[in-house]
């Protein structure tokens, strides 16, 4: 088969280490040249930003930060960056407060250095959102990328580990759907590979040790190239088939992807040898599927649809809307007939080992 | 073990599709909203560079080409560039073209679009070279990092197949050897083995059929991560002993690469065993260096020193030149005792599968 695709790598910095925030961001800062740094973190974080700018001369701390960046807190933020004249931006959190950071450089231009402290990835990409009267809007923006990602995991300890591991099975989601998202290419297929093979080792990790730096490292750094990959190679069939789901049926959004994810995989394994195989050998398993049933019994991870209120009954119409939306880079043609099979033995929660 | 790395991922499109060269350059001066063209070609690809650049308006062709970049070369073509207003350089070939375009764009801040026709992988690259008076100096600067890669396979195919496979085993020791270098970060192994991966597929189809597309395309691939990799890692143990093999015993650079890179691999795996793994399954092999090794027999490659003049007597000096350069990450500790043994199995073509 031709190799044929186009690859945009996003340049940027990556500084991992635990305990190394406040050295990391401080060397960053100094590198930079900046001399008015606004550090951006919600007031739930306050200590924690301050903690990580401890080493940093800090202009203007701001904590303003809302869910999905209403347009009201991004102009307001803006007009504080401008006022008091600005050139650097840290942002210290999750996605939210990424997204007000974002929101600032879109229309500024000014460079961010992010510090996250969830999985959320937001970090690795060039998209913002915004909301304006309840209704959100996204684009691309390279301004908006953050220059240098400042990772410690330290910063993460504060997550508990049933949300560490539900938002680590996000990730691998991300990770398995860019196998064959409509922009899949080689590339993307080996970092999200590589991202499999961490969140993997990390996981169970976080889970029999919440508290430990090695798994929440290993976890980071799987979030991180799963966002990476997942941008670059868009929405596959599993996220199409989770939107639905919790658009029409306002299934929790965690639950629903961990549990349609191996189902996901079964459906397109046979049709993606070469998928199936970097998953399998990420996982260190013969199987893909294996690999991955492996990691969610390890985890615990949700098992059927009917746990969380989707029911045999709503699989007709799921069917009906999400036929539609498979991207046609999906390798398997779905069908209603083969749709409905996959629901249903979601629904169930019928172990679909090979 | 805890995870900290530094990490530098250089932003770059990539364009890859056999036969798609001058829809894909053509495409990108669009984007670029280029107007005065520059296109650098030596003379020999005076008609492959006409072809490529056959749907774009090109300002200015030029040919004056020579390896290494002597500064003189680079001062005429940066003076070529600013007389005729040049506002993008375009460069078909092989290293030494790639590096005048980069000459130019070192001074001058013209963005690159780079069409390589070889392996050398210098396209991926923010690394600059320029020779003064028989001495080569190299730096490092974002300005000279191609904004775009155009892979073309087609362009590939009129290099021999002997010559191309030389060359990708060259890009396989950068890719091994990115396992360990100074740099080394999980980042740069994913995509080595990634590189590993491609080279592997791709070798022995270009040996086999060499007018076909299929191993060109892995090839180049291969080759492209192999560059993007081992820049960021950096010279490994391999590259080390190479360079004191050719620079002291002017040993020939394609040959001793070949025959040296299972014996660093031997060497090092069983202290590296996460990079050996990873080298494994690259190669679809139990083992990483019985992988290398049925590549190395398929490929029909170089197997012992002394068949390139290399001696047993020449030994206890290479490692008193070479004891003191090995990179303080190399995986493991190298004493007089086992890198004469490296050395001696090298020079004998010993067998050293597992």
């Amino acid at each position: 088969m031709s190799l044929v695709f186009d690859h945009v790598t996003l340049g940027q910095r990556v500084l991992f280490g635990s305990g190394k925030a406040a050295e990391n961001l401080a060397a960053e800062v100094a590198r930079l040249d900046a001399r008015k740094v606004m550090v951006i973190a919600s007031e739930s974080k306050a200590a924690v930003a301050a903690h990580v700018a401890r080493k940093i001369s800090v202009a203007l701390d701001y904590d303003d930060v809302a869910p999905h960046v209403p347009i009201e807190k991004a102009e307001k933020a803006r007009a504080a960056a401008s006022a008091h004249g600005i050139d650097l931006l840290v942002c210290v959190g999750g996605g939210s407060t990424t997204g007000l950071a974002k929101a600032i450089a879109l229309t500024t231009g000014l460079p961010i250095i992010a510090v996250p402290t969830t999985y959320a990835g937001s970090e690795a990409t060039n998209v913002w959102g915004l909301t304006e009267a309840a209704r959100k809007t996204t684009g691309i923006d390279d301004r908006v990328l953050p220059v240098t990602v400042v990772y410690d995991a330290e910063l993460t300890l504060s997550m508990p580990a049933d949300l560490s591991v539900a938002s680590g099975l996000n990730a691998l989601a991300h990770c398995v759907d860019s196998m064959w998202g409509p922009r899949m290419d080689p590339i993307n297929q080996a970092l999200a590979a590589e991202g499999i093979r961490a969140l993997n080792r990390g996981l169970p990790q976080v889970k029999q040790d919440p508290s430990g730096l090695a798994g929440r490292e290993q976890a980071l750094y799987g979030a991180y190239l799963a966002a990476v990959a997942f941008a670059s190679a868009g929405s596959g069939m599993h996220h199409k088939i989770c939107h639905v789901l919790g658009g029409t049926w306002n299934m929790p959004h965690a639950q629903t992807h961990a549990t349609v994810l191996p189902y996901v995989l079964a459906f397109n394994a046979p049709e993606a040898p070469d998928a199936a195989a970097r998953i399998a050998a990420a996982f260190g398993t013969e199987d893909a599927v294996e690999g991955l049933n492996r990691l969610r019994a390890t985890l615990d991870a949700p098992k059927a649809l009917k746990d969380y209120g989707f029911t045999e009954d709503n699989i007709a119409e799921a069917v009906d809307i999400i036929l539609p939306v498979i991207p046609a880079s999906n390798p398997r043609q779905p069908t209603r007939e083969n749709l409905a099979e996959l629901l249903r033995a979601a629904t169930a929660g019928t172990t679909r080992d090979r």
